[in-house]
C-alpha cells in the first residue's frame, strides 16, 4: 500500500482525468509492476515543458518500481495523428521518422529513467501486418463510433476531408496496447478517444483493459494558449540555460503556481503556502518566479548552470534598470494592427501603436536617431533604426524609446 | 470498325449505363483486344438468370475477340460487399470461399467461353498486401466520399452500424482493376460506386481509367422484385430442364419481351414484332412464352432436353385442363394475412383467404376430405389435408378445391 501522500501526488497532481481512477488505484496497490505505455509521434521530435508534465508522471511511477514502455510510432507517424487536428497531415518517410526518433529519445531520457524503460517500434509488429490483420481490426469498430470523436465530427460537419486512412490511426494505436500488454496508457486530454479505443480493444481480445491516464494541458509563456512549438510560446527541454531561465521568467504571474505544481517537486504543503502568498497583492511574485526558473533550469542542466543563468538574468535583464511599473500592451491588441499575416508590424507604426510616438513623423525621427530598442524578456536587445523593418514582439519584451519611455508587451 | 447492328447490340441491348459510352465505343473500334473485368463474390455461388444478362454480354464481346478476366473475390468475400445491403454481413472462411468458387466457375462457363477467359484470385495480390499498401490506398479517398454512396448514406443516417472494414471493400475491388489493368468492368447498377472508384484509382495510378459497364436488373418470376435467391423468385442456371422450363412459364406476360431481349439472341427486328404482337389483346402470349422457355432451357441444356421439358409441361401442367380464366390473388395481398414471418399461412385460413371456402369450418371439411390440392406452376402438385399445415404458394401456383373451384396466385 502506498502512503496517502504518495498516492495523492500520483493520482491528483498533474492529472486531468483517469479512467478509471478506482481501478488504477487498485492496480497501484496490488504490488505488481505495471506496464506504463506512452506513444510518441516521431513527426514531432521536440519535447517542451508541456510534454514534461507527463514525463514527470512516468518518472514518479518508475520510482515506485513500474516499467515504462515507450512506443516509437513509426507507422502511425506515416499516417499523421488526426487527434485535435483540423486537417489531413502529410506523411513522413521512414528516414525522417528514424532521425526524429533519435532526437526525441535523447530528450525523453532527460526526465524518464532509462534503466526502467523499454523502447519499442511499431514496425516490430506492423512491419508484418497483413491485410487479414487489418480486416480483423477494422471489423471491430464502426464508422459512426469514430466520427463521434470531436475533431472528426467537426471536420465531417464542416465538409473538410477526413482520409479513410485517418480512421486507422486510433486502431493502430489501440493495437499497440494489445501487443505490449499495456496496463496504463498516458496522453493529453485530446488523446482520450484513442486511449479508450485501446482499452476497448484489449477487452475484446481477452486482455485486462488498460487504464487511461490523461494529463492536463500546460499553458504556454503567452499565458493564454496551450504550450506548443507552432505557437512559439514554448520552453524546449533542449534550451540553453540562459534561454530556459529567461523564457520561464517571461510567464505571467498567474501561471507561477501552476508551473510549480506541474513541473517541480515542491511539496504539497509548500505549494499551498505559495498560492496563499501569491494571492496577496503585497507580495512581489518576482522572487517566486526566479526560484521556479532556477528549479526547472537545474532539472535540465545542473546547479552551476542554473546559477549562471540566474546571474545572467539579473545582470542583463534586471540590470537594465527598467522601472517596476510601465504601460503594458497585449499582443492580441497589437495583432489587430499588424501589417503581415504573422502578426508583424512596421517599426514606425509600432511606435505609434504603443503610444511611444504621437505621430508617424515623430516615430521616424526617433528611429533614425537610434533612440529605439527592443529588450527581450530573455536578456537580448536589438536596436530598431529602419522605419520599414517588420517587428514581432513576444510576451515579456519591452520597447524603449529615448531614455524614459517604455512599454511592456503581455500575452 | 464494327457494323452498326453489332455495335447497337453491344452498347444498347441489355445495358443500363456505360461510363463513358463514347470512350467505350472508341476502345471497341480501336481493334485492340480489351480486358473485360468481372468480379464475383464467392459467398454467393449460385448463378441465376439475373446474372446471365451480364454473362451474355461478356460472351458477345468474347466473340469479337476480347478477353474476360474473372476475379475470384476471395478477400472481399471475407469482408462481405455492403453494396445495396442494409447490414453488416458475416465473414466467410477461406475454405467456404474456395468451395463456392469451384461451384461458381462450373456455372459461369455455361455462358462464358472458357478459352477466352482467365480466372485470377485476389489472394494472388492481397495475400502479400502489407499495412503500407493499405495506408497507400486508404489515403487516397475520404470518409465523406464513401458515405455519400446511397446504401452507406442511408445506414449512416439511420444510425445502423457500418464497420470500418466495409469502407475497405470498394478500395480492394478498385485495386483489382489496377492489378489486372482492366479496360472495362461489368456489374449491376448497384455496383456503380465501386466501379467508379476503380476508374478513379486507375487514373490516380497512371493507368487508362476503365469503362464502367452496368447491366439492367432482371425482374424475377414474381414480376415485381429483382431476381434473387433470397426472394425465391429466381431461375438458377443449374435448374433441371423441367424446372427451368416451368419456372420461365410462370413469369407474367408483361415480362416476356424483356426476357427475350436480355436472355436470348432473338434479332432486334423480331423483337420489335414480338413487342407489337404482345401489345395486342387478341394475341395469346402463351405460345411466345413457350418459345422463350424452350430457348432458355436449350441454352443451358440441349434441344432434346428442351423438347422433353416442353412435352412435360404440356402434359402435366396444361393437361390439368385448368380453365383458361380463373380468379387470381396476388401474393402481396395474401402476405397481409400470413401466419408466419416468411409469409406462410395455415391451410384452413388459406382456403378462406382465397374465397374457396366460405368459413373455417367448411375449409376444414374440404381439407379432411382430401379435396384440396396445390398445383405448382412447374408441374408439381401436393394434396393439402392438414388444416394446421403452413403453406407458402409461389407465383403461378394454382389452388384447387373440389372439382371446379380454382384460384391462381400472381406475383
Amino acid at each position: 500500500m502506498l502512503s496517502p501522500e504518495t498516492l495523492d501526488t500520483i493520482v491528483n497532481r498533474g492529472v486531468s482525468e483517469i479512467i478509471s481512477r478506482d481501478e488504477f488505484v487498485r492496480m497501484l496497490n496490488s504490488g505488481r509492476p505495471l506496464r506504463l505505455k506512452m506513444g510518441f509521434d516521431p513527426s514531432r521530435p521536440d519535447i517542451h515543458l508541456g510534454h514534461v508534465v507527463g514525463l514527470r508522471k512516468l518518472r514518479q511511477l518508475q520510482e515506485l518500481g513500474h516499467q515504462v514502455i515507450l512506443i516509437v510510432g513509426d507507422w502511425t507517424a506515416q499516417i499523421g495523428d488526426p487527434s485535435g487536428q483540423s486537417a489531413t497531415r502529410p506523411m513522413l518517410t521512414h528516414e525522417q521518422v528514424m532521425e526524429n526518433a533519435q532526437s526525441y529519445l535523447r530528450q525523453f531520457f532527460k526526465v524518464v529513467d532509462e534503466d526502467r524503460a523499454q523502447v519499442v517500434q511499431q514496425s516490430e509488429w506492423f512491419g508484418k501486418f497483413t491485410l487479414a490483420d487489418v480486416i480483423g481490426l477494422t471489423g471491430r469498430f464502426t464508422v459512426a463510433q469514430f466520427l463521434q470523436r470531436a475533431d472528426f465530427a467537426q471536420r465531417f460537419a464542416e465538409q473538410r476531408a477526413i482520409a479513410i486512412t485517418e480512421l486507422l490511426y486510433p486502431l493502430l494505436q489501440a493495437y499497440d496496447s494489445v501487443v505490449i500488454e499495456s496496463d496504463v496508457e498516458f496522453g493529453g486530454t485530446d488523446q482520450m478517444f484513442n486511449l479508450l479505443v485501446g482499452r476497448e480493444l484489449q477487452g475484446m481480445m481477452g486482455q485486462t483493459p488498460q487504464q487511461c491516464f490523461m494529463m492536463p494541458i500546460l499553458v504556454g509563456t503567452d499565458g493564454v494558449q496551450k504550450m506548443s512549438k507552432s505557437l512559439d510560446n514554448y520552453v524546449a527541454v533542449d534550451e540553453r540555460p540562459e534561454e530556459m531561465y529567461g523564457k520561464i521568467m517571461s510567464i505571467g504571474d498567474s501561471q507561477i503556481a501552476n508551473y510549480y505544481e506541474l513541473l517541480t517537486d515542491l511539496p504539497a504543503s509548500s505549494l499551498a503556502d505559495l498560492q496563499r502568498d501569491l494571492s496577496q497583492d503585497s507580495v512581489n511574485p518576482m522572487e517566486h518566479k526566479k526560484r521556479l526558473a532556477w528549479d526547472i533550469t537545474n532539472q535540465f542542466h545542473d546547479p552551476a548552470s542554473a546559477d549562471a543563468a540566474q546571474a545572467h538574468f539579473e545582470r542583463v535583464v534586471q540590470g537594465r534598470n527598467l522601472p517596476d511599473e510601465m504601460p503594458e500592451l497585449s499582443l492580441a491588441d497589437l495583432k489587430e494592427q499588424a501589417d503581415a499575416p504573422d502578426g508583424a508590424i512596421r517599426a514606425d507604426r509600432l511606435l505609434v501603436a504603443t503610444g511611444l510616438a504621437p505621430s508617424n513623423a515623430e516615430a521616424r525621427r526617433l528611429l533614425t536617431q537610434g533612440a529605439v530598442e527592443l529588450l527581450t524578456a530573455t536578456g537580448g536587445s536589438s536596436r530598431l533604426d529602419d522605419e520599414r523593418a517588420f517587428v514581432s514582439p513576444s510576451a515579456g519584451d519591452v520597447l524603449r524609446a529615448g531614455r524614459r519611455r517604455f512599454v511592456r508587451f503581455t500575452g
